[in-house]
């Protein structure tokens, strides 16, 4: 008997058919004898009708009251969910983050779980109960009702399996795993049976949208394992996990993209102590996320400063990066939309020089262009016009992954 | 300054443009310096979608994740209205009634208020904002969610005012009041403008929809004034109240009705002590409602014991009361449907003899047969075929409130 922790996502409760297949699944684990606790997401569609119902009140609603509203979400899967259960002859019990005592910080639309009370959870598993928690939601030491930001039921799942305990925590989504690349994008991209949370978390943060950044985090600090796979075909997904087999091993584990980014450049910025920090001390005020900074490239004492961020901040990004432009005194900004970005990533990078050179000769005969270029230990940005996007990825995906020429 | 109780139904808030009409309205009552608190129903229509999503899952859903489920139609409701207030420049906080300790008892889908915990209202009434709260919901002392029942919401706000020690609630509704019979039956129906809570429960019980028993038992034991009114049309409507005005006195208030019900009689039953208790434990066991009971008829040490019910629960109440005549020796069972009852209420019966004789003459003239008739202190009630309800209605009506003969 082993405490099992599944997570599934607003795809695989959309509908009444779905929840009685993950009721099913749910039920077997059960039956196996294992103690089953479940974190549900708000069926798929849910919450954008209700931010559309919000919008046709509010252009900016409230955050908290935008809590209020998304919350119910999940609310609805939880209860239908427990119902499914319960006509398959089983016990069953629904949750929401309030009941169960998931207490979060207090920033609204992007709290942070401090602590989960495990009491409730834990006389229910003794009592034989499958135990179903709302995803994506928590509430304040104040009792006001907030969300964890996107992806926020797979935190959810995982900050349930470190709060109980659990070794593993599996992640059901739509697609079943992580691959080598997008599918959509390399028709030859494989399935990655093994990955380091250190090698998820750049794929996350560098664009691949399966799992969320924070999940793996927490995972990461806590050494908990992270079981990625679908909840419509019985398959191994991708398990992330802190020391990956010697099998698994190689130097690139796989390539994410991200489209629609936008490029901007503060030029001749006045080479003085701090002056990068009072550029994105502003930017960050406007709350704007940048992707990507490099500095350098400028002339003698002047620097430029270039960011990435998402298209869709270019325009008021580009107001505020003039106004900060005229402040420290630097020759003026310019920038450009349709630009992407494409990243490698692998601990093998860190041991092996030469793989910029590689990537500038596979890009060089497809006749690419390299905007920008920025690497950390295990990962290597590029940024490139966003036409050549595919062209890169295939590239990329040929050299590094199938070791093609 | 005065505290002012709204308490609007999902009619009122059933899309953005309605929402934003009420948030109009409540800003109104904050600019000349009430006090506001406003109880909100689930948007119209959501909670019948909400148990057709529960029915495509289970047949007979836990009364528990119902709950959980149908408390979320509310929890919206509070979400967009307070967003409504806030583009119009105004605070205002939402609560549902887990957050705000609206404590009850445990009975799922019919909990009863025991308890609502104010500190939090009263807190943020002082720091100027309009206070909402999700009607219809409450929450156990174990934090499981509950409902309240049929016309909840309006229990809902009758419980707020007793709590904060509000002298009169105003339940804002489709209709614009109380009135002397159905208008849709009686063209000549008049709007009742002061109705006493005897009078009210009366006709709430036999038949009147617009304002639910037990909202009005709320206000009549703490004296708390229920003002009916309409959302969308400015006018006074029907005040609920402890005595009405000499100006408004009258024998007959109004005539209530309802359609669809149907008759069962245990025939021949043992003239015993404790045996029409026998029977009724019976049925009520089996959680079947009962309209009216009427006792008497048989022969020698005989009685035959009639009761009325809705007509969708007639199969089942004949099967049990077939068991229950068997066990205690009855003759036999016999019923029948297609009956509908209609009613007079009105203080004024007390003290006027000969209403029967009157209504027996009415029906006489327009060959009505009264099938049973049942009266109390303020009330007489007639059962009789449904398809001459509408023709009983009109003759009670032009008897006792229009007055011609």
């Amino acid at each position: 008997m082993s405490l099992v922790i599944h997570k599934y996502g607003g795809t695989s409760v959309a509908n009444a058919e779905r929840v009685k297949t993950v009721a099913k699944k749910l039920v077997d684990l059960k039956l196996k004898g294992d103690d089953v606790v479940v974190v549900v997401s708000a069926p798929a569609g849910m919450t954008d009708e209700l931010i559309n119902r919000a919008k046709a009140i509010s252009k900016n609603p409230s955050k908290r009251e935008m809590d209020v509203l998304l919350t119910t979400g999940e609310q609805i899967s939880i209860a239908l969910l427990a119902m499914a259960i319960h006509e398959l002859g089983h016990d069953a019990v629904s949750y929401t983050a309030s009941q169960v005592g998931i207490r979060t910080t207090s920033q609204h639309s992007s709290a942070k779980i401090t602590s989960i009370d495990t009491c409730k959870i834990k006389e229910k598993l003794a009592e034989k109960h499958i135990v179903i928690v709302a995803g994506f939601q928590g509430v304040t030491a104040n009792n006001d009702f907030t969300t964890l930001g996107r992806g926020g039921s797979d935190t959810t799942g995982v900050a349930l399996g470190v709060a109980l305990g659990a070794k593993c925590v599996e992640i059901y989504t739509d697609v079943d795993g992580v691959y080598t690349a997008d599918p959509r994008m390399v028709p030859n991209a494989k399935k990655i049976h093994e990955i380091s949370y250190e090698e998820m978390l750049e794929l996350a943060a560098t664009g691949a949208k399966v799992l969320h950044s924070r999940s793996v985090e927490l995972a990461y600090k806590n050494n908990i394992e992270v079981h990625l796979r679908s909840s419509f075909v019985d398959s191994l997904g991708t398990l992330v996990k802190g020391k990956v087999d010697k099998m698994e091993e190689a130097i690139i584990r796989g390539i994410s993209h991200s489209e629609h980014e936008a490029r901007i450049s503060i030029l001749g910025v006045p080479d003085e102590p701090g002056i990068a920090a009072r550029i994105f001390n502003h930017i960050a005020k406007h709350n704007i996320n940048i992707d990507i900074i490099v500095q350098g490239g400028g002339i003698g004492d002047h620097n430029d400063v270039t960011y990435i961020l998402k298209e869709d901040l270019y325009e008021e990004a580009l107001k505020i990066s003039e106004e900060i432009a005229k402040e420290i005194g630097a020759k003026g900004v310019e920038g450009t939309k349709d630009v992407a970005m494409v990243s490698l990533v692998g601990v093998g990078i860190k041991s092996n020089s030469g793989i910029a050179a590689k990537i500038f000769d596979a890009f060089g005969k497809e006749n690419i262009n390299i905007d920008i270029i920025s690497s950390s230990e295990i990962k290597v940005s590029c940024v490139i016009p966003q036409k050549d996007l595919k062209k890169a990825i295939t590239a990329l995906h040929e050299r590094f992954i199938e070791g093609k020429n």
